[in-house]
């Protein structure tokens, strides 16, 4: 049988009613002939209240338990789908991480997959089960802990699966009905794209557009897996959503494709850095070692011999990337004079694969904002993509400006 | 290390300041050189909560799913209380049922314990750590699948620890200060109890008194675990709460210790029963397997080869015990006219080692309820214990009554 994998996220299964509904899609699926998995995330709002327990008990809290807390949400949900498929005679049955097993490192928090043996579900498919309701965002470490995924693990969970069992389709239902050019809550002349390449679904991603986690699609280009992001509030069809495919499968596209936003990032400052070679690897490497997501990395020469260093990361991870980088100034690693957060800041990109041949854009990106006044704290540029850090009260504006510019309400 | 067992119940671990002060007390036998093993309940209203989900999805549950929903809420509680003990820096980790792995048979919704292997706790002892929390009232079958022990089943897990580890004794901590004559909310002159044997706290156990699940009393006294009930509420004393503990260890008695009552309790007729040999196993096995707990059991001579049987148990099983019996008389096993079950009534049980040894304790208790109005509908008698089950608008009358006829408020 070919095999399908569906995901859906919190809001999809956010209640019992919820969840009959999501059920009733896969119902569909089955009755074409496939054997499907589902992947579920926790009930939206859980795992925030999870984490909030966590982060009160214990801020700078061990990870491993950590997981064990967080996790706990999306075996919830496993367990009600697979009554839910079962109540509509279809044979389903639920699956915890540790029981797949679904193999991850020890990077507890931020856990990645190693290895999703498929003989252990598959026996079951081949004995007259149809559907495997797989909880999200966890696996099991070499030493028999709960590890996460990190948030957003659940669509990191549905690749990895669809290309451990060479699925024909990886489904990603969740509240918006597609990839759109930005947030129509921002910018109300967003439109919905048909297609978007791998390359630039990823850096929207990884800049909180948050339809997508960024590793499920780095995986998803990796193992080449069809990626179709879709509603699960509206009725399905066979051109619903927005697929995610490789650059060569799209004819046209504007020259930038999208404009995505940030909120919670935060610009962290060392000020006065002793500039000696292998600094950054002294600076980043411990910010590595906790966590930390660095995105923006920027480098000023102050002074003779002396530096400051600028970089961007998740306005959560603030406390621990002070913590990891007053440990490092406490061993003698790296000296500083000052270690300065500004969490008053967002992140705006402009992205498009149409960067690579066409000159001007960062002018023109530059340009708009300087129109509406915004002043630019930080930027950073890579091949298909450029990011500004400016105040956060200007985001909407800048986003707006920036779509209106670009025209990304006309289609190629 | 002597090692001691503290249980906590859902109320005593209900938010997180609570957890804190559950801690506090963990902290202090620790500090008394103790490893401690600390078993934890759900957050109080988590299990009812996913136990309410469960039942709206699937009224005939498929029980391995039904466990690996309900069992989620042990694992918040077990996450949390391992940072805040950390936070206090005591060494501690969380363990689920299957990392321990604490090993059932798989009767899932009400699973046996086979065996808990200590090896991987004293390891972590003998590294240095302090406390071990484990995940209550949850294991792992030999197919790899969650187990749940039935509700209140973090007694058990916490007495089979205490027995598995040699523990010098089991605390459980809960929201009442001990164990009283009957319960205080029904009776208010009932008085707390320093000592209760064993045998009397089953009785109370398994009668509703739900201070004790029945099996973690029964387990205590095959391992002769000091047991000890004790609220979580008050300052700590070594003479708080109190003691289950053997008969012999007992000094003087009254003739009834206890007067205990049910709510849950239903009671099913099954009228004009074909009345053939075995026909008491061809009822009670098919319940027996469908996981149904059934209490008292009565047969009366309808007619000639008739018979009506009644018994009777938890309301909530009610479902499930008639889809059971139903079943075995399509197939022909048994055969009745009707299926009856009232659940409008009530159980009220007077307890007393001392009965024994004692005549007229039946006719006293009847002669009570009969001088108030009530109406018997029940009865059953075993050694230490009278039952009844009467309308439940009684109940409350019905305990006071027995209270003051047995002059409980009284100790011997």
């Amino acid at each position: 049988m070919p095999v399908l994998v569906m995901k859906f996220g919190g809001t999809s299964v956010a209640n019992l009613d919820r969840i009959r509904r999501a059920a009733k899609r896969v119902g569909v699926e089955v009755a074409k002939g496939y054997d499907v998995i589902v992947i579920v995330s926790a009930m939206s709002g859980k795992t925030n209240e999870l984490v909030g327990w966590v982060n009160e008990t214990s801020p700078m809290y061990d990870a491993r338990e950590y997981d064990a807390v967080v996790s706990s949400g999306e075996n919830v949900t496993a367990g009600l789908m697979a009554l839910t498929l079962q109540e509509m005679d279809i044979p389903a049955r639920s699956w915890q991480g540790w029981q797949v097993p679904l193999k991850t490192n020890s990077a507890h928090s931020s856990a990645r997959i190693e290895e999703i043996p498929n003989d252990n579900i598959n026996a079951k498919f081949a004995e007259g089960m149809k559907v495997a309701v797989v909880a999200g965002f966890q696996g099991v470490s070499p030493e028999g802990r709960i590890t996460t995924l990190g948030r957003g693990g659940s669509d990191t969970t549905a690749v990895a699966f669809a290309a451990a069992f060479d699925a024909e389709r990886c489904d990603i239902y969740t509240d918006v009905d597609g990839i759109y050019t930005t947030d129509p809550r921002v910018a109300p002349k967003a439109r919905k794209l048909d297609k978007i390449a791998f390359e630039e679904m990823l850096e929207l991603a990884s800049l909180g557009a948050k339809v997508l986690q960024t590793r499920s699609v780095e995986l998803a280009m990796r193992y080449n897996v069809k990626l179709r992001v879709l509603s699960s509030f509206e009725e399905p069809s066979d051109t619903a959503g927005t697929l995610v495919c490789a650059e060569e499968d799209i004819m046209e596209s504007n020259v930038v494709n999208g404009i995505a936003y940030s909120r919670e990032e935060a610009k962290m400052t060392l000020i006065s850095v002793a500039d000696r070679p292998g600094i950054a690897a002294k600076i980043f490497g411990p910010l590595s070692e906790a966590g930390i997501n660095v995105d923006m990395i920027i480098q000023n020469i102050a002074e003779e011999g002396r530096t400051d260093m600028t970089f961007s990361c998740p306005t959560e991870q603030v406390k621990r990337a002070e913590k990891a980088l007053n440990e490092a100034k406490e061993r003698g690693d790296i000296n500083f004079h000052d270690l300065v957060a500004d969490t008053n800041v967002c992140k705006i990109s402009a992205v498009g694969i149409g960067m690579r041949s066409q000159s001007g854009v960062a002018a023109k990106m530059f340009k708009t904002l300087s129109d509406e006044g915004i002043n630019i704290k930080v930027i950073a540029t890579s091949e298909i993509k450029i990011s500004v850090l400016i105040d956060r009260k200007y985001m909407e504006l800048a986003v707006q400006a920036l779509h209106d510019a670009f025209e990304l309400d006309k289609a190629a």
